[in-house]
């Protein structure tokens, strides 16, 4: 990550990763603080079934949790697991100590509702930040425990000087994990914010006045060099197979020479939101010491 | 209300009260069945101190309550109250089986913590749906309990026979009682959805793509005509003192020319707002109810 301000169009690469390893280095301060009180944190992580890349993404954030010296342990519950059982795994954990962090890897297998389940996770421990508790005070604008890649896109906002007051900021994508929280969390900041999706009628007439432009869509390649405003900085969460190959939903090689900046998929925006969950396991952890202490 | 679908620039009036008479009339279906049940709703509020302004606005709901047939009591608690006394208040209104809805009548005096009160409320009686369990479910798309004013907008498009879907939709104003929560049951609606407000840079740029524009600035008569695109739904949720009369955020005059319908002030969103608060307190009632049966 160059320290030079990036300059209109120049077309910088956001470096993910570099991003990541500074949210694990001040993290790894922390949890070493942390762990010297007595305290070390802890991640739990539940998979239910065996769908390999639940168990790709948990191990990544195993690896994670190794590097920062967060303690970390896996439940791997039957694919054949019912609610009740799953409600049960959590009210473990949300019972143990030694556990600052749950997360429910998604996708549950079947019929099984993941609100529910998410919903039955301690709010203060829900370092995904999916709780309705913690959906809530973020809406409000009381961000505790958020969730972790819109998260990671205005901490790395904040480390490229971008400040969003009085910025147009257009999302594209409207889920719960991404689109509506990040909007959220940009009107908190003060930014003028848009939120376009499948059903959006003229979609580059929003991406072209986008200062900032996130795209959280699915949809390969969706965004091309023309629709992007000269400037921008743009934030690429999809991650999509094709051929083989792994790619976002923007045309990076256009859209390079347009823009301020891009992430790159990968190695964008999907370290840095692994590098947030670490942050906000050790700011679950800190939040428990300091209501011992309080 | 006319019955005749509006035409792009008949400047139709939406008339408030006679939606407001109709939510309530089929509120009292409801409540009159309930109390059949042996379980008639009751609505609590609370007034902390002695602003004329909070006791006008409570005297109005529980006007309201008489016409559905909603039990309704107030708590007057003494302008110095503390943070203690009032969560004591909420804590023995959440206990009372005939205590459907409870009502915390803002602002608090002096330093108190809104968010603080609000929270202690029982989220399944807290029919002003400011508490974060709540604020949370509509982020994610599962609405609860939700915020009468955005409720009563969504209500009337609908009476309307507006479609949010791909529509779009522009808010002006960006706080938690309105803009934020408004905005999310828009997406949820799946709407283009644009939220402006004082940092914006441009408004005028982005009210003018507007087929439905919501206005909850607090700016006395900020939309001009030539800011609003021809055909839209105009809701001024704006409620200003000026010279002794009272106006909204739009300049209605001029406004009525251009768009297929507005709201006027007052007789707009206001009774609108009541009448959902009514509706609600059924629905809280309801919900209790069937959680019995269940």
């Amino acid at each position: 990550m160059s320290e030079v301000p990036p300059i209109s169009g120049t077309g910088m690469i956001i470096d993910g990763k570099a991003l990541a390893s500074e949210v694990e280095a001040e993290t790894k301060v922390r949890v070493d603080e942390l762990a010297a009180l007595g305290g070390r944190p802890g991640l739990a992580t539940i998979i239910v079934g065996d769908n390999p890349a639940s168990a790709m993404y948990v191990r990544i954030k195993h690896s994670a949790c190794d590097r920062v010296g967060i303690r970390s342990e896996n439940v791997n519950l039957p694919e054949g697991a019912g609610i009740d059982e799953i409600l049960e795994t959590i009210r473990g954990l949300n019972e143990r100590e030694d556990v600052s962090g749950i997360l429910l890897q998604l996708p549950l297998p079947r019929e099984l509702d993941p609100a529910r389940a998410m919903a039955a996770i301690d709010p203060a421990k829900d370092v995904d930040g999916f709780h309705p508790m913690n959906m809530g005070s973020l809406l409000a604008g009381a961000e505790g425990l958020v969730p972790c890649t819109p998260k990671g896109i205005i901490w790395a906002l904040e480390r490229l000087g971008v400040d969003l007051e009085g910025k147009e900021a257009v999302i594209v994508g409207h889920s719960n994990v991404v689109g509506k929280p990040l909007a959220a969390m940009m009107l908190n900041r003060n930014a003028t914010v848009s939120v376009c999706h499948v059903f959006t009628k003229d979609l580059a007439s929003h991406t072209r006045k986008a200062e900032v432009l996130v795209v959280a869509a699915g949809v390969p390649g969706l965004i091309r060099g023309d629709m992007v405003r000269p400037g921008a900085y743009v934030f690429d969460v999809g991650i999509n197979r094709v051929g083989g190959r792994t790619v976002g939903d923007v045309q990076f090689d256009e859209v390079i020479g347009v823009a301020a900046a891009v992430t790159p998929v990968p190695g964008g925006v999907g370290p840095l939101t692994v590098s947030i969950l670490m942050s906000q396991t050790a700011k679950a952890a800190e939040m428990k010491m300091k209501m011992k202490e309080g």
